[in-house]
This record gives C-alpha cells, structure tokens and sequence, in this order.
C-alpha cells in the first residue's frame, strides 16, 4: 500500500486518546493471516510517521525514542491498514512483515508463550539466531 | 476449551511484567478468523479468573473493578488459549465470540475506523442496537 497522505494529520491525531504519557497501545498483525505479531507504543510523532512513510514506527519505551522497526534488524513492517478502536486507545496495525520475523528472539511473533497447566509453553520456534538479525 | 487448571498460579503471575497499575494488556482475537476485536486491561486476579473460568475477565479501569466480559450484555469471551508475548506485558486471548459482537457500539469489532486521507473512517457496520444490548 503507498503511504496514507492524511489531509489533516491534526484532526487525526486530535481524536487519539493518548494516556498519560502521550502514547496510544499498537497491535501488529500480519495483514494475510491475521496473526498477531507484536504490541508496542506509538506516540504521536510515530502514527504520523507510520501513515506518511508506510511503515511501522514506534516509540520505544525504554529507550525513549522513535523506533523504525527494522532499522537494524532488516524486519520492516510494511504498512496496509491502520485501524483505531471505539475508545480510540488502541490501534491495529495491518502489516506485511519483512523477512518473516517480528519478534527480537527470531520468532514470528512475540506471543509465542502458551498458558499451559505447567505454566507458560513455548508454541513457535526460533527461525533466525538473534545474533544474525543484530549485527 | 475446558478451563486451564494451572498447577502452580503464583509462577504464572510472576512471571507477567504488571505495569505502573498493576495491569497487563490483554487483546482478544477470534479463534477462528483471527479477526482482533478489542484490546483491554486484566490485573492478576482477572487473568487468573479468565484462566479458572475459561471466559473472558477483564479490569475496568473507569469503574475499577472487574469486568466479566458479557455479563450485561451476554456477549461472553470463551477461552481458547491464552498467549503471553516476548516481554510479558501484552496478552493474546483466542476467543469465540458469543453473539457474535464484541464492540459496546453494536459492531462485531472495536477496531471499526480505518485510516483514509480523509481521516478515520467507519469500516464495519453496526449489527445490534447498543440499546438492545444493554438492558
């Protein structure tokens, strides 16, 4: 999908009910299979960013900063749709996830615990060795 | 799916990244088609009642106290699985919908606005009368 040239980004942003830190939640999921990849933080630099650009930017909560997914690692997330919830608190993301992998560990995805009776089961495997995404 | 009897509760709940407030982010997602419907919050004692009673059981935080999914509305959560994401601070329930709607507006999802040029943009229609929902 081209980037999503917003007519008036303010009026889109206005509507966002950023918490208190000016961050609104963003799920990721794979635009073809509906799997869910990942959530992280957007504020309100990074949605905008996010639509103009095409891709997925976040802003990283512990290193306090936006956050191209994929700048190192190569795994961009090419954006398709971008969808706002009734409370406008949370975003979904529809996304194609470049290189096939979206969590840091060399998972798919970052939801690959399981709650089990014994506890929480790893269900996916490890597809690259993060030492190769991170070099 | 029968509810999860977890052997150990206290390991599973230590084992989540509780936020300032003590909640961890939950999005529920159709079992079957993926679709993501709503994302909400759940503090320990809702996760392991979601798990013990294998329906949906969330915090609310604008009333502060739990919120068991459908209670008003019928439009119960039934578990499938729960997931548990890389950083232990954002949840996946695999759920069946029951009524088919998970959306306090009468719409099968939360996520019913798309981004457009044009600004956010209704996707979805209203299936159910939120006054029929609510009685």
């Amino acid at each position: 999908m081209p980037p999503i040239e917003i007519q008036n980004p303010q009026n889109v942003l206005d509507q966002i009910k950023w918490n208190a830190d000016g961050l609104v939640a963003a799920i990721a999921q794979d635009y073809q299979t509906q799997e869910v990849l990942m959530m992280a933080w957007m504020n309100a630099e990074s949605l905008e960013l996010t639509a103009k650009l095409g891709h997925a930017v976040y802003w990283s909560r512990s290193r306090q900063k936006l956050w191209h997914k994929g700048e190192s690692s190569g795994h961009q997330q090419v954006i398709h749709e971008i969808r706002l919830d009734c409370d406008a608190d949370a975003i979904v993301l529809q996304v194609e996830q470049m290189g096939g992998i979206a969590c840091h560990t060399g998972r798919r995805s970052c939801f690959y615990r399981t709650l089990k009776p014994e506890g929480w089961v790893e269900n996916a495997p490890v597809l690259k060795d993060p030492s190769d995404i991170y070099k």
